[in-house]
């Protein structure tokens, strides 16, 4: 039986001490930490009437909207219920029979291949090289791995592959024969975008799937929505027959198709964010805690301390992400995520308590 | 490559028509006409904040409210994005061999069951009998059969399966080692639910599934939510296991939780419903259409008219169900909604002009 096995379990913490969720400041989920946009809360209050009505099954308006930023055919999307929905589908329509994976990644890419029975395969990523994709990547893509995950920046590292491996990569999947799931959940955190997204190369390839998500960078995890794009239109009509139509809220339909319109709001994310990651690196070295170059919402870390972080923090009713259960990683490492400057400060203010 | 065969599409027709979806009347989608309750639209509202964390991965505030209510385990319950979800779950994780089905029914158990190949058989309800499931069903059920779903009361018939029966039939299912997912999406409905309603059979029988909706009894089709019981605990897991952790918004939990306190909406709903269908049933007799006797919230009837029925009340910005893509069915066949008085009054004075 699966363990659920995410960080943003606010819910048991606030259980176990017996506190409000409200009064957790939580570091284990990495969500822009300014928060839901106003554009698309007031499209939140306007959808309330539409719920009436069964949502439009072929979902046309947002997928035009989708279709129109990233410059593909309407017929290339897959509209999901989160990011993870997409994942799901993906492999239950796939059904790989060998998979390849990064190890450390995020978690939810085995647990949707282990509810086929995939065999999976794992590339090490090696904490001396700060857990970065090497070009030795491509010898693990044979005719055998029917599928490869890749995300991009990667979760819980942050770190990126350049755009030039992933061509490497995604050519070597082409003559294998290999479908390259790429994770781009977290790309728009960054403030060059296009030098690592495989986006313009999705009319090409139609062994590539890019996933994306509205979860982080909007601020909106309740109210789930994602999508994946493949150039073949036969694959993304099997995702959709594959699962219950109105997969997706009329909520978030209507926050999808406002989300177009928040491009100054993204901007300003990721200078904020830019900037207190800059902060809280500086401040965790300070501390002697070995840091790794994130370039996303969120940092990992490594303790050389027998202290048990997660715990002491929660006393303090802070939350951060204790990474014993990624593949390839253990009970030294923990992930923060970027948050709002006092958040911030009164993490580091804890943490100089605890580790000095 | 599966077509999408439901009458909710107030959104092509729109488009075909060239007008607002909002200025359609739509008959073709059984909702409560009282609309979304006041008690669920304060909820709503309230919930935006909240999604700004990702939902609890458990749903442990949601299970424990429909644990109360329906006096079951929490370890009995999938919630699911609306009832549709959890049929795919159903059926994906038993991936039967064999399946059983009435004809008609409901078209997403087909659907489903095409998913993973099932073998699918039919029970034909017959016209002459105005589509009663009769004692001979049991006949149907044999050990190749692995998997049995029945609609109580039946979409789109609106006609019920007493429960004795009911009982005939979960007893040969038990013998069989059939499961039976017995659909009670449209029960909330009935006055005398407790006469219909296998719920009380959950807990001794483990080849039981019920399926349950918020969508059409709190007229919240936008917002998904539905769920399933059954007391095999392993087999809620493996539907847990077997899709996305958070498939269902923090909007919808909550909104689930909240629903509890609107038995005084359930209860004016049944009665002014079971008022209006009257009136529907007797208007529609006298303009010499055969009626069947509908206990839901919802009405069959056969034309024999050569008149597309649908397309003529298209003219007037009236959308009604045509019931031809429903197996058992033809184009004589349609499918009306109890809807408020208003909108019945013109749906049967429009009748009156094409039909005389």
């Amino acid at each position: 039986m699966k363990t659920y096995k995410h960080g943003a379990d606010i819910y048991t913490t606030a259980k176990n001490l017996g506190v409000d969720e409200n009064s957790i400041v939580d570091f284990s989920s990495n969500i822009n930490p300014l928060g839901i946009p106003q554009g698309l809360k007031e499209t939140y209050f306007n959808s309330l009437d539409l719920c009436e009505k069964y949502p439009d099954q072929y979902y046309r308006k947002l997928l035009k909207t989708i279709s129109k930023k990233e410059k593909i055919s309407e017929n290339f999307i897959f509209p999901s219920n989160g990011a993870s929905e997409a994942i799901f589908r993906i492999v239950q329509t796939l059904k790989p029979k060998n998979a390849l994976l990064t190890s450390p990644t995020f978690g939810e890419y085995e647990a949707a291949l282990n509810s086929v029975n995939s065999n999976i395969n794992y590339y090490t990523l090696k904490e001396e090289t700060s857990f970065k994709v090497n070009e030795d990547f491509i010898n693990y893509i044979t005719e055998k791995i029917d599928i490869v995950f890749l995300c991009n920046p990667n979760n819980p590292t942050g770190i990126l592959v350049n755009k030039n491996l992933l061509e490497i990569i995604l050519n070597k999947c082409l003559i294998t024969n290999t479908y390259l799931v790429l994770d781009e959940s977290f790309i728009d955190f960054l403030s060059d975008t296009k030098n690592y997204s495989l986006v313009d190369k999705i009319n090409l390839n139609k062994y590539l799937i890019i996933l994306k998500s509205y979860t982080k960078i909007f601020a909106i995890p309740g109210i789930r929505l994602g999508y994946c794009m493949s150039s073949d239109e036969k694959l993304i009509s099997n995702f959709k027959i594959n699962g219950p139509p109105w997969n997706i809220s009329t909520t978030a339909e209507k926050c999808g198709i406002a989300a177009v319109n928040e491009e100054e709001y993204i901007r300003k994310s990721v200078k904020y964010i830019s900037s207190e990651r800059k902060y809280l690196i500086e401040e965790l070295q300070k501390l002697e805690l070995k840091v790794y170059p994130s370039k996303a919402n969120y940092i990992l870390f490594k303790l050389n301390k027998k202290i048990d972080l997660k715990k002491s923090l929660e006393k303090e009713k802070i939350l951060i992400r204790s990474c014993y259960n990624y593949k390839g990683l253990d009970i030294s490492y923990y992930r923060i995520a970027v948050k709002e400057k006092d958040d911030n400060k009164f993490l580091i203010s804890k943490l100089k308590e605890i580790l000095r």
